[in-house]
């Protein structure tokens, strides 16, 4: 095996580390030799065509390797992927190897061409596509089934083989980017363009959208404030800032798609070809023929799915729901047990009771809810869908709905069944001001104080006074692979929906809401940035072109939040004041203002275009060259015919 | 001028006439010349390298010109035009004349390869993208100017030197269609594969959605006539008969989408490539640079034409709809009139006088729908669209509007001001039928007498007993120019877009309107199929994948109809009698029956996926196979790079 690790130091002199390959402790030897001969056999021959080094530690191999390429290697491989990048005009292009010379910043020395995380995808790329050729299994571990085509990373990860791949960071862009995102103080945007060439497009368009989202809440958070302090009551300043925030919140998810554009344009994602989908790693089934793709792959039939998913996952969420609603319930009940229990003897024990429901409520809430989360990954994950795409809709539309009534039923109970405002507002105060505050503390607080451990532990481990830029290869490698590892933008994601929903939903009742949510946000962008930078494992970069169902998810938000208003300004006696003969005409004329609203929100978002009118003309300005390019080899081509 | 039809002659013996190009008479010498020059000129020099020929009749020249081309140049502007065709392994693909020996049916003395229609559409498509090189004007006509890149073809058109330009009628191809479609009185599927060889997707598509909407009317007219014969007004059967409808409403429109997908994967242009869009002719501008093309072509400011839509148009066509609305009060107080003085003199005068309100605002309505659709029309082309996408969108957007406010205005003044359930059946029922019976006579009886009278006085012009078969081409030609144009579907889809109105808007209150709607379809295939074989002029094909804007169009009808329906219910005595107490209870009640029905709606239309799952399978390959291409051509690359 030596022999190898030589070949390629004399081939690639400067290798640079890109990527960590984890290796279950006690391996087998032959299996490490024709895993390392497949990464860096010649791509002709099926191979990778990587570099691969094992990492050298003062306790000798510990099954840890890092994985390379060479400068040539990686621009072939963004060329695969489909990197698109800036042109010297200025135009955003798919990378091409043979048309490299009119790339911006492009020079055969210039290794900072392709960015690490880019180089880190690639190299990800590559090893996920490292496929099976007739091998039968795993060499040393014959229960570790392969086919013609199978994915071997894939394999060796569900086969246990395999512990972990991540990549590598990089301390001093780190340094630099922490220093310029979160390390001072300052009033100004993010640095999204640096996020995106350390962390790759999913993460920074979600602090784009969180930034975003943040400014988008400012004029609701700014108008609801004298409402607040002066207590505007009167029937005219009431629905005006209701139908204003109510108008906002649809041209703010309009416009959101168009920032996106222009972010995605930039970054080359939104022109980016989807490529074609393998599998995810826990996809099961009988070896069949894929009809798209004719290859011999595991095939599972779509309709035992949807059996699976509309007589199983379908009634085991509604049961989710309708216990959650059970529970609420009890917890109505409770309450006003403890306050029966505490007008009938006043005591310091008894007001100290009226406590207990709500504390009861909220432990149960977040159990059910990790509970809820367990069943829905192990439902989805049952349900056994091809796509990893596929499965995280799924999974995604399953919490989604549980979390929505988990936060928010027990507000509409209050508001529509037990018609009281002034609990209603005192709840929604309560439950968002008690939610920002966990969250600040489990990702703000929580990641400091493990910061601040973590780095005690590394001194004490290294024992000396090194700084992290000094530390060694091995001693980096060894510290981030006990790091945690970022499970994705998902919960971040449903924190700033479920913020939404507060702010929106009963935002005429509650005016303040958006004041909580700007000054909560303003942290979150700190706290975030924190965690991606020092908590977790650096995560691999994924290409986006949007932040894809939850537009969906806001957008809904939006409509539903349309009606709830409607209703409470309806059920409010300023309102109701207007309609003193006939309570009739009330409900008519809310349902009639109501469905306009519905009306114009859609209205709206059909008007306002998608794409800006720039990035629209660029994009067809691409579609049009491709189309001139065709046509002209059509031309040569039939100049030639019609010459025969 | 001579030489070169015998020149053509020889290179092309068997010309076969495809396309007749009429010019105005007198048109200068030079300028046919010229013409004729750029028309048979080599691809290479600029030309369409078509063949033309003028049309040589009794009475000499006539400025007609026919147009054909070899089977080979058909072959290469197929591929240009992106044809989709199938492959002998089944599966469809872009047709290329390299790989022309995969394709099924092709041998190269096989001349129906490409369909008459196809040809057409190619020579169409040739013709209109014949290009001014550097001539600044056309020769003979100073006034009508060229520039480089302009489409000669349009600014012929534009300047009025040529009349038209329509393709050929195939007597023998036509006389099979119109025996197999409307020939024979026969129970069965219209031969929607000929149609749409015959005259096109577009066309082939609006017969297949009129007959796949006429055959899901009848479930509906099915269970409607029981409720009509046994007056089952009980509440139960009711709502059930009114929830049936609005879920079938949606379920008919998303499956209609499944089926427009396999129909024109069949025919090939659900996979064709969208064609770079030239402006449409009407548009015009300053001289400057396409920011798309970069070439020099008229420029208008987006700006200048948001201001014509939202500052002239959009308050326009609201101070029309208001006209319209005042008008209808104008009738609804003649008819009140008419009422009164029927009651204070009886007699046979005031018996009569009872009718002629309906009759005057019957006839005002048709007067207003004509002046509106060419005020609209003005407007729209004032608005100087680039695209005639985008202006047939605008035209048709505001057609609808006004059509939708003239049918049924009415109806929802008597419903939901008069709440006059009695009158309003009565209307509807009066409206549906009257409408139905004019359009019949408009489209059916009308067309055959014209064609009639045609026959007549072509027997007399031919002076003889030759059958149409035996025609001489001159004598075709000279026949088919005089015939009228078809404008497109715009007008057949209106039709069928009001009959889906009075069939849904309404349904709980008249259940027969499914039973007229179905009867009135059925004859509409056979005028309709008639109209465009015998009537009108043959219509150049026009490749399309879809329905287009009327999709929108009918959903958002049955959204309304959700609406209205839920009112309606509500206000029926039956369902009244079911609230004794709380006429607030009702209300609530129906609001939420509609917002559950809505929500039902949107999550169905988002469930059904818009394409059956073989139709996604191919096209999923399709997409596969292109990548997977594309990966080859890059390894083949790579191993060359890595060899290096």
């Amino acid at each position: 095996m030596g022999e190898n690790w030589s070949f390629l130091d004399s081939v690639e002199p400067n290798f640079r580390p890109l990527v960590i390959i984890e290796l279950a402790k006690g391996t087998k030897e032959e299996t490490i030799e024709w895993l390392t001969k497949r990464i860096v056999d010649k791509k002709a021959n099926g191979g990778a065509q990587l570099l691969i080094k094992p990492l050298l530690t003062e306790n000798g191999v510990e099954n840890i390797y890092l994985v390379g390429a060479s400068h040539l290697r990686l621009l072939l491989g963004a060329e695969t992927v489909g990197l698109v990048k800036e042109c010297n005009d200025n135009s955003m292009r798919a990378f091409t190897y043979s048309s490299r010379k009119t790339f911006k910043h492009f020079a055969d020395d210039n290794h900072n061409f392709l960015t690490m995380a880019e180089c880190q995808y690639i190299i990800k790329h590559e090893l996920e596509n490292l496929r099976a050729k007739n091998e039968k299994m795993i060499p040393g571990y014959p229960q570790a089934k392969l086919y013609p085509g199978k994915s071997i990373v894939r394999r060796l990860l569900t086969s246990g083989i395999l512990v972990q791949i991540f990549p590598l960071h990089d301390r001093e862009e780190l340094k630099k980017l922490s220093h310029s995102w979160y390390g001072r103080v300052k009033v100004g945007y993010q640095p999204l363009d640096d996020i995106r060439c350390y962390f790759g497009e999913t993460i920074a368009l979600y602090f784009g959208f969180l930034e975003y989202f943040t400014f988008a809440l400012i004029p609701m958070a700014v108008i609801g404030i004298p409402y607040y302090v002066f207590a505007w009551e009167d029937y005219d300043k009431y629905v005006m800032f209701a139908t204003f925030n109510l108008l906002w919140s649809t041209v703010i998810l309009e416009v959101w798609k168009r920032i996106c554009a222009i972010l995605t344009y930039r970054w080359g994602t939104l022109l980016m070809k989807r490529q074609f989908e393998e599998p995810r790693p826990g996809f099961h089934g009988v070896l069949g023929i894929n009809p798209v793709t004719g290859r011999e792959e595991p095939v599972y039939s779509s309709i035992k799915r949807q059996l699976r998913i509309y007589l199983v996952s379908l009634p085991f969420v509604c049961l989710c729901l309708y216990f959650s609603l059970y529970v609420m319930m009890i917890y109505f009940d409770l309450e006003q047990w403890a306050l029966d229990y505490h007008k009938e003897n006043e005591s310091n024990f008894s007001s100290l009771m009226l406590y207990v429901p709500s504390i009861i409520y909220a432990v149960v809430i977040e159990i059910m809810n990790r509970i809820y989360r367990y069943a829905a990954e192990f439902l989805t994950s049952w349900e056994n869908h091809r796509l990893e795409s596929s499965y995280q809709n799924h999974l995604i539309l399953k919490v989604l709905v549980f979390n929505f009534l988990n936060c928010f039923a027990s507000l509409f109970y209050i508001a529509f069944v037990l018609f009281d405002m002034k609990l209603l507002r005192q709840s929604l105060a309560t439950l968002l001001i008690t939610s920002q505050i966990l969250n600040q503390f489990a990702e703000s607080l929580l990641p400091y104080w493990l910061q601040k451990r973590y780095n005690r532990r590394m001194k004490k481990r290294t024992c000396s006074k090194k700084t992290h830029m000094d530390l060694s290869l091995a001693e980096q490698v060894n510290m981030e692979k006990e790091m945690g590892t970022y499970l994705g933008t998902f919960d971040d994601y449903l924190e700033l929906f479920l913020q939404f929903g507060y702010v929106s939903l009963f935002s005429c009742v509650y005016p303040l809401a958006a004041v909580f949510a700007v000054l909560n946000n303003i942290t979150e962008i700190y706290s975030d940035a924190l965690k991606m930078c020092r908590v977790y494992k650096r995560p691999f970069a994924e290409p986006t072109a949007n932040i894809g169902v939850w537009q969906l998810a806001f957008e809904t938000m939006s409509v539903i939040s349309v009606v709830t208003n409607c209703i409470l300004i309806g059920m409010s006696p300023q309102v109701d004041a207007l309609f003193p003969d006939s309570k009739m005409d009330l409900v008519l004329t809310v349902a009639l203002v109501e469905h306009l609203l519905l009306a114009i929100k859609f209205i709206m978002a059909f008007v306002i275009p998608d794409k800006p009118r720039d990035i629209q003309t660029k994009l067809a300005k691409l579609e049009f060259e491709s189309l001139e390019a065709l046509k002209q080899q059509q031309m040569k081509l039939a100049a030639e015919s019609l010459k025969e």
